[in-house]
């Protein structure tokens, strides 16, 4: 049931997000689910060796927007439309991976959780829940 | 790593907040995870027989207030400081069956996430994220 | 801009929700703003004799319900996609006051923000913000 | 009742944050409330000529800590708890400005709502509700 593969996602967000030039690598990608990864460099930290909480809010958006993609494809032009996040733990120095499953795929909004991992830890630093508006045909 | 069982906290619910009537089960509680289930009755119903937005709010509040209950036990007078719901579709008239997980217990701040579904479901038709503060002992 | 009066809102409630019973008074209706006052009675109360946060919630979807209600009239049947709540200090024994501001009307969304108040008090006891789907017409 | 001054925010930041380099403007300081103007150039844009919703949601975080710090000084390391935000209109192209109101200034937590404009508008563009954990003294 996916319409766009994890190639085509990339090559899309190229074209069309040329300002977005997150390191990002999608690991995973199936029906209703998504796992990409950031690769955390220092423009990304704030002090203390961590990663910023606006990295993780784009990263959770971020994750969101890919799951619709593949699930709808390029066609519509999707806008988030509410995000909310909390974070739970500092995320350790090094990659962060976050998980996106899809709540509800509607005609209209696509609402959507989104987990965020430390690159080798098992607790979550951030979870987030997101909501895109699908245009109209 | 649980502190209360089941029985001890519907006894403390019964003593404590006798105004608090859900007719609620709990149906497996574990270190980390909660399920309840809601016999749907009239009163929380809303035109078109479906379950009302705010009793599954309730619910979830309810949800996340038991497992901590579980986690931390009866000690603590934990307050509901923040509740975010996305409800996700309409739920057919039936019990509603909530289940909870908490994704960090801090020593103030305890924070879950609660999927709420029709008992015969297996799209979720609610999902709310739920943060406690727990008073210094 | 109006379509409603206050009292056509209470008509059209205790015709179409004859289940909600909460003892409401609509106090102010103009464009994009409404003030609603809750008698708070004992079935609102939790231990400590404050006003419980499910009251609280309902009270601020309520508000948001009553003033799409005067903006767009009973046509349509309107459902809350999301809301989110945070509960700041407690209601001292009263009733509540709640302050519903529209922060858009658009054709398929409104969002509002919900601020609620014991009322003698100056400072807010909740802040919520409430989503609703429009459907089409 | 406010602790730090405009400059010393400024300065505040620049020493503890370098990598925080949004060009932003102190517009106002007061007690409980903070206006702050974001120069919007290319690299905050999306596709649409419009302002990106991760720029948004990092300049309400930015706009609670400013407030925050205004309020209680550079001693204590606050950290984004939670944060909720709805997009609701395009941004035109153009400065954005941020008011930010604290609704609770609490020894433990801090809780503050964010109206974002365009600079020539009078509907926001966006709405966010900011939580701030304060460490013990």
């Amino acid at each position: 049931m996916l319409v766009m593969t994890a190639e085509e996602i990339k090559d899309f967000m190229r074209e069309s997000f040329p300002q977005a030039r997150m390191p990002i690598e999608i690991e995973e990608l199936r029906d209703g689910f998504l796992r990409i990864r950031l690769e955390v460099t220092n423009r990304y930290l704030r002090p203390g060796d961590t990663v910023s909480g606006p990295t993780l809010m784009t990263l959770a958006d971020t994750a969101m927007y890919y799951l619709l993609l593949g699930m709808i494809g390029p066609v519509a032009l999707a806008l988030t439309t509410s995000l909310n996040i909390n974070f739970l733990r500092a995320p350790k120095l090094g990659d962060i991976v976050a998980e996106a499953e899809m709540l509800k795929l509607g005609k209209r909004l696509a609402v959507g959780q989104v987990t965020m991992y430390s690159e080798d830890g098992n607790d979550p630093v951030a979870h987030a829940t997101v909501t895109y508006s699908i245009p109209p045909v």
